[in-house]
């Protein structure tokens, strides 16, 4: 094993609450609340009933772990799938910039549903979901800008990220932590082909990554080994996934950085990669007093993994494509001003002036914008106006991220808009559930967390 | 979609049993017996208990599918699982040489179990079984031997196999085979780092190969949509997981060309890069009247993919290990004339005999060996006794190979080995179950195969 791999498993096995500073255990409640948000507003989209009928065929009746679409009750495993498939479909779940890992979607799905299941405290699980943030947004950038290429990484990371949640539950030692990213890691799959046709797998990605990210922590904890070096040997997940992995990455400033605390919000429900353009674009709109009728054509200049994962879609046969439609996205900020859920499921594919907006943005790549991600995600838009006029807008840090994050009070209005949006749960509901999030380390049951509200 | 995705998946919409020419039904007998006894012998074996003990937990306490190990019942998720993780350990299960594909292990436990849930009959997992062993060996050649070098193909492929299985019980038509290559093809997994540990993964690969192709054509029954060209897409398996991918591989001669009856049984209880070199050895010390103390040197003349599987274990630290150290298997060889599950678990790590033999053995590359691999497995060995002679040894079908076959007599003799290694079953029990197994075209009721002789 490298030094690398082993600093970090040692990290992991010592990682207590007492060593976390009062930002880190605040804003891991602050993502907790935002995940448990995005989870419920999918109740009754598509795919997730599918996934539901899934876990009812497939599982127990009843037990330990809550399914929050559903307010059933069943194994962790089958808490951690539907709830990994939940808590990505309306894309309003976090981003780790430099990673390119949405943390939340698979770690707390896995964490909370073996919280549930091990009788674990609100303390125990964000010092969990410390953990799994910490390793899952350190292997994401250890692997690199070439894995997200082909491989959608909170798939493939986020198995690794969720079983470390997990494991860090079970108190893993540090052999048990690198057995368990062999036998986490020897699972991570996900690609990006399912874009070019709007499919459902990315629900299936996040799904999967936390449920087996949990099985793989289960069997550890049973004596299951695994490869002592999956992440950097010869026929690891590096040598077959990634051109440019850098192991310096996975052991970067342990216990000093706190990788959990550069995790973006989502502010707009699309894509991550339409927001620095979505926000630059507003900026210059709102400056120069512009409306969509206003504006002939918008260049936006970007980085390349934002034409990798946005440039298949032309125009969008679904709402959930629609989120990944440059155009779209820009049409929807153009005519409304946001680009929340409701904009999207009334307006982005049956606005005509949302579509013909759209046809007048083209993405192009920059080679600042390019080198300066994924740290920081740049905004650069060109637009000629319908007068002649040629303007640019900018924006360096998108909101939400973190030196540009959403307040308590913006995130608890966050919360109750995903709740009202899909009717999940009522505001007073919303209200109980909030009460609990923000008292998250106090918690002693958090059987609490999945059947506040939940449909009887 | 490409034309030759197109072209595999309207065959598996078509296939019928009545197209089935007999030597394929009755060499699928043939095979589904040869993976029983393969389950069945791994019974009370680290780390199968691990997996059983896992179902238990997760899954239900009761259901209609049966795990063979213990008899027991669950759903059809659980049921594949376990007995995915059994059908491998002991290293006798089938392989298809030109994909480098295990296809029992992962294509039986998933049909079998769904067969069972969806209360099909013996003829319909036959076919079942086809079209995942046509599917399967297919998909492994298309991604060709780059792929095998880092990912452990019956892990990979093995999911879309077993999905292809299961997605026939259901009847499905070509769009439906097209979304669950999708869905099975983003969840395929599995690197070979493992082999250097002797860690537990390849029982979680084959374990999840069968599991994860069963939830894939469950979901994809239900409605869930995959990418329509996972195999070939820009972002999809070849483009991230293979560097020498032949897309006419895909549609090769369907339905004349039966790639299931090419596949081979194995004689010897170890990895079958071992089997050419083994069989080589054994007729040169036949024909040349010799014993292991007369030789002084053994080089094996193998392809490079031998050298990648077994090149990394110099001595081997458990049984599991023996079986991919060239040194120890052509030392059973020498010592006791066969290489079984006995002589590995009796003698492999601790006769003196056969540690001083490994020592003498080495591997070298061997470009007209490599050249006709995989399509052919050539055994060349070079011997230098201690007498000072230079002799050499050369099989060209080892036995196993379709045309170096195992008669039905011998694997009804295979069969009651492997369940009296384990005393999974009794030989009266083994007696049941060949009757059953050599008329399963005939079975309407396949809960018999699990219920046999299950330990009360």
């Amino acid at each position: 094993m490298s030094q690398h791999t082993q600093a970090l498993t040692r990290f992991l096995a010592s990682l207590d609450y007492q060593q976390l500073p009062e930002a880190v255990i605040s804003r891991t409640e602050e993502l907790f609340l935002d995940w448990l948000g995005s989870a419920l507003a999918s109740q009754g989209a598509h795919p997730i009933p599918l996934f539901e009928r899934y876990a009812a065929k497939m599982g127990p009746g009843t037990g330990p772990a809550g399914i929050l679409v559903n307010g059933q009750t069943t194994s962790a495993y089958f808490a951690a799938l539907v709830n990994g498939a939940s808590s990505h479909l309306v894309e309003q779940d976090d981003l780790h910039n430099s990673s390119v890992l949405h943390p939340a979607t698979v770690v707390f799905p896995a964490v909370l549903a073996a919280a549930q299941d091990l009788g674990k405290s609100g303390r125990d699980l964000i010092v969990a979901a410390v953990a799994g943030y910490e390793a899952g947004i350190r292997i994401g950038e250890f692997l690199g800008r070439s894995h997200y290429r082909i491989f959608h990484t909170t798939a493939t990371v986020g198995t690794l990220a969720a079983a470390v949640g997990v494991g860090k539950l079970m108190g893993f030692n540090p052999q048990q932590f690198t057995h368990l990213l062999g036998t986490a890691g020897t699972q991570a799959a996900g690609l990006w082909e399912f874009l070019r046709d709007a499919a459902d797998s990315k629900q299936l990605h996040t799904a999967k990554a936390a449920a087996d990210g949990l099985l793989a922590a289960y069997l550890t904890g049973e004596g299951l080994s695994g490869a002592q070096n999956i992440l950097e040997g010869e026929q690891g997940m590096a040598a077959g996934m990634s051109s440019d992995a850098n192991p310096a990455c996975l052991s970067d400033r342990l216990g000093s950085r706190w990788a959990l605390t550069e995790t973006s919000f989502k502010f707009h429900a699309s894509c991550r990669h339409t927001h620095p353009a979505a926000d630059a674009l507003l900026a210059l709109m709102q400056r120069e007093g512009l409306g969509a009728e206003d504006i002939a054509s918008v260049t936006t200049r970007v980085h390349q993994a934002a034409i990798d994962v946005l440039g298949r879609v032309e125009v969008p046969q679904s709402v959930h494509q629609a989120k990944f439609s440059m155009g779209t996205v820009l049409g929807l900020i153009a005519v409304y001003g946001k680009a929340g859920l409701p904009e999207f499921h009334q307006h982005a594919l049956s606005d005509a002036r949302v579509g013909a907006f759209r046809d007048k943005v083209r993405m192009v790549l920059d080679n600042d914008v390019d080198d300066a991600y994924p740290q920081r995600w740049l905004g650069r838009v060109l637009v000629t106006t319908v007068q002649g006029r040629s303007l640019q807008g900018s924006i360096d840090e998108p909101r939400g991220d973190p030196g540009n994050t959403l307040s308590r009070a913006e995130l608890e209005d966050k919360f109750r808009r995903l709740l009202a949006f899909s009717g999940a749960r009522s505001d007073e509901q919303a209200s109980g559930l909030l009460e609990q999030v923000w008292h998250l380390r106090h918690l002693d049951d958090l059987s609490v967390l999945t059947c506040i509200g939940r449909p009887s």
